[in-house]
C-alpha cells in the first residue's frame, strides 16, 4: 500500500512554521491528498505556502479522502507537539492512520500514542530518532568524491531546498550526485539521512563522516546545512557538520531582507562576507575550503527586487548567485562544475 | 554515611586514559582509598598518576578497605565501558557497593547491572546522563558578571584542572567566584554541571546557557571547556559551549609538546596563534572577546625546559603564561583580575 499524506499544519500554515510541509509537498506533491488546518480551511497550499497548486487545506481527518498517514508538518523551535495536536494526533490513529514526525519529542515515548497505536495496529515513525555513536575518525574519506556543503547566515533561509535543486540538476547533467540529508524534512524528501540535531553532541562530527563513508561512491555528494556558525543557540550542530563533512567547496544559502537571527531576534545577522570568512576560516583548518556560489532565498521580494540584489552581491562578493527556484540552479550547478574541474581539490585530504 | 571511593582504571592507569582519576584524586583525594587496577598493583598512584601521594593501588576490591563506592575512572574516546570491566563492577555491587560513572554507556541502561543493583540494595550514578532540552536565547545575562571560558589546543589538555585552579584561587582572593563544570569529572568534582557533550545538539547551547543564569549571582564564572574548536571530531560541542558561555575572556589551554590531535593523531595541530584567531573570531561576533592568557600543560617535560618555554610563548604572544600546577595559576589570576578591572568587557551584551 503506497503512503498518502495528509500533512498537519493546524493553526501554523505559514512558510517559516511549516516547512517540513512545504518541502514534502514541493518534492513529494504526488503522495500528498491534503493539508489539515480549519484554521485555513478552503483555502490551497499554493495561497498559503507557495507550492502545490490546488492542492487543498481541509478542516477534518475525514475530509482527507484516501489518505493512511498523517505527517505532523511543522519544525517549531525546540521540536515540541503543539498541546492541540494531541486529539488530532489520537484521532487519525483512531482512523488506522500510520502517524509520521520529525519533532523532538517523540511520539514513540508517548504512553497514549504507543498504547493507541497498538490498539489500532498503526505505526509511529519519529524521524529524528537515532542511536548514533559513531565518532568522526577523518579516515578512508575518497579523494576524488567532491563533497559541497550548503551553509547559511541562519537557520531555515533554505539549504535545504537548495540541496535538493542542485543535486537534481547535477543529475540531470549526468553527474552521479547524491543528497545527503541531515535534518528531518531532507530525511522524509530523500528516504535516508541522520538527524544530526538530535544526535548527543560527541557525535554529529560522526555521524555526517558515517554517511560521507557510506555515499562517497558518488562523485559528488551534495551535503544538507543546518543553522548556522553564527546562530547562538545551533552553531554546534553547524560545526559539527561542517568537520564530519569536510567540504571542498561551500554553497551560501540567505534570505533577502532577513537581518535578525531566528529566534533571538535581538541578535543582528552580520554581512555576509563576514559569514563567509567565518565559514572558509573553519572549513579550512586541515585543507582548504572555500565558498564557490550563494543562493538567494528571495520569496519576500518581488523580481525587479529579486534581480537587484542579485546584481548586487554578483558585485560585493564576486561570486555566482542565484535564487534556486526563482532562477533555477543552473549558475550554482556551473560553479560546482567548474569547480570540479580544475582537480585542485583533490589534493586535500 | 559519607562516599569511600576505591576508583577503577584496571589496565588503563596512565594520566590520559585515567584522567578522571587523576582528577579525583587532586580535588577529593579525602574521599578516596584506593585505586583498582591488578596489573599496576603495589605501586602508589603518585608513581603512576602524579597525584595522590601514597595513595595505594590495590589488585583486588577486598584490599579497599572502607570502600562504599566504585568509581569508574577513566574517560575513553566513545565513553564505552571496557568488556573486562563488567565482572569487577558486579562484584562490586554484590559487596554492597554504589557505582559512578561518567561514560557514555549508560549503567542504568543495562540490565543485568540494574538486576544486580536492585537485589543489592545499591544505587547505579550515571554523571552524563542528562535531559537537557532548552534552547539558548541569549536574554537575561548579567552584564556585570564576567564570564572566562577555558579553550583548547586540543582535548585533553587540562582545561578542567586550569578552570577549578583559577577558581580556588580566585576565592582565596575574597573574589565572588565559580566554577561551572560541564564534563563528567568536573561535575564529580563540583558536585554540579551539566555533562554536554552527552546532551543533544540542539540543545548544547542552551544548556550551557541555563548553567550561566543559575549561577550569575556571582562575580567571575569560571566556565571548564571542552574539545577544542579545530579538534575535528568534538568541535560541536566546543563552538556550542562558546557560544552558550558567550565569554567576556578566554585562557588558552595547551599541552607543551603535543602536536598530533588527540584521536586523529594524523591530523596535526595547528600553530597556537592560529587557534586563539579562530577561537577570538567565533567567540567575538556578537561581542568583542579575547584571549587573556595561556595555560601551559607542562607534564611531559623538566623545569628547565618548562621555563624555556614559557619564555618563549610569552615572547611571541604577549601574554601571560603558566602552568597552574608547576608555576601556581597566580599570573593568571592576575590576568583576570586586570581584565575585570578594566569596566570595558560589561558593555558588551
Amino acid at each position: 500500500m503506497s503512503r498518502k499524506l495528509v500533512i498537519l499544519t493546524e493553526g501554523h500554515t505559514n512558510p517559516h512554521t511549516a516547512k517540513t510541509a512545504s518541502c514534502i509537498i514541493r518534492y513529494r506533491r504526488d503522495e500528498v491528498v491534503a493539508l489539515l488546518d480549519a484554521t485555513q480551511a478552503g483555502k490551497t497550499t499554493q495561497d498559503l505556502l507557495g507550492v502545490g497548486g490546488d492542492l487543498p487545506v481541509v478542516s477534518k481527518l475525514g475530509e482527507a479522502d484516501g489518505a493512511n498517514t498523517l505527517l505532523l508538518g511543522i519544525a517549531p523551535p525546540g521540536g515540541k507537539i503543539p498541546a492541540s495536536w494531541r486529539a488530532i494526533i489520537l484521532e487519525a490513529i483512531a482512523k488506522k492512520m500510520n502517524i509520521l514526525a520529525g519533532l523532538h519529542d517523540f511520539l514513540s515515548d508517548d504512553p497514549e500514542f504507543v498504547a493507541a497505536a497498538e490498539k489500532n495496529g498503526v505505526t509511529l515513525t519519529d524521524v529524528r530518532k537515532n542511536a548514533e555513536r559513531t565518532i568522526a575518525r577523518r579516515v578512508g574519506l575518497r579523494s576524488d568524491c567532491l563533497r559541497v556543503l550548503t551553509v547559511g547566515h541562519d537557520c531555515s533561509v533554505g539549504k535545504m531546498v537548495t540541496s535538493v535543486e542542485l543535486t537534481h540538476a547535477l543529475k540531470a547533467r549526468g553527474q552521479a550526485a547524491k543528497f545527503i540529508a541531515t535534518g528531518q524534512t531532507g530525511i522524509m524528501v530523500e528516504g535516508d539521512g541522520c538527524p544530526i540535531d538530535r544526535v548527543i553532541a560527541d557525535f554529529v562530527s560522526g555521524s555526517v563522516e558515517k554517511m560521507i563513508l557510506e555515499h562517497q561512491h558518488n562523485d559528488i555528494l551534495i551535503v544538507e546545512g543546518q543553522g548556522s556558525l553564527i546562530h547562538p543557540s545551533y552553531s554546534a550542530v553547524t560545526l559539527g557538520l561542517l568537520h564530519g563533512a569536510l567540504p571542498h567547496a561551500m554553497v551560501m544559502c540567505y534570505e533577502v531582507g532577513r537581518d535578525c537571527i531566528t529566534g533571538v531576534e535581538h541578535v543582528k545577522i552580520p554581512p555576509l562576507a563576514k559569514i563567509i570568512q567565518l565559514n572558509e576560516m573553519m572549513a579550512s583548518i586541515t585543507q582548504a575550503s572555500r565558498v564557490i556560489g550563494i543562493a538567494m532565498n528571495s520569496r519576500r521580494v518581488n523580481a525587479d527586487e529579486a534581480e537587484q540584489e542579485r546584481e548586487r552581491v554578483r558585485a560585493e562578493l564576486g561570486l555566482p548567485v542565484c535564487d534556486v527556484i526563482r532562477h533555477g540552479p543552473d549558475e550554482l550547478v556551473d560553479a560546482i562544475l567548474a569547480f570540479k574541474a580544475t582537480d585542485g581539490w583533490k589534493a586535500g585530504e
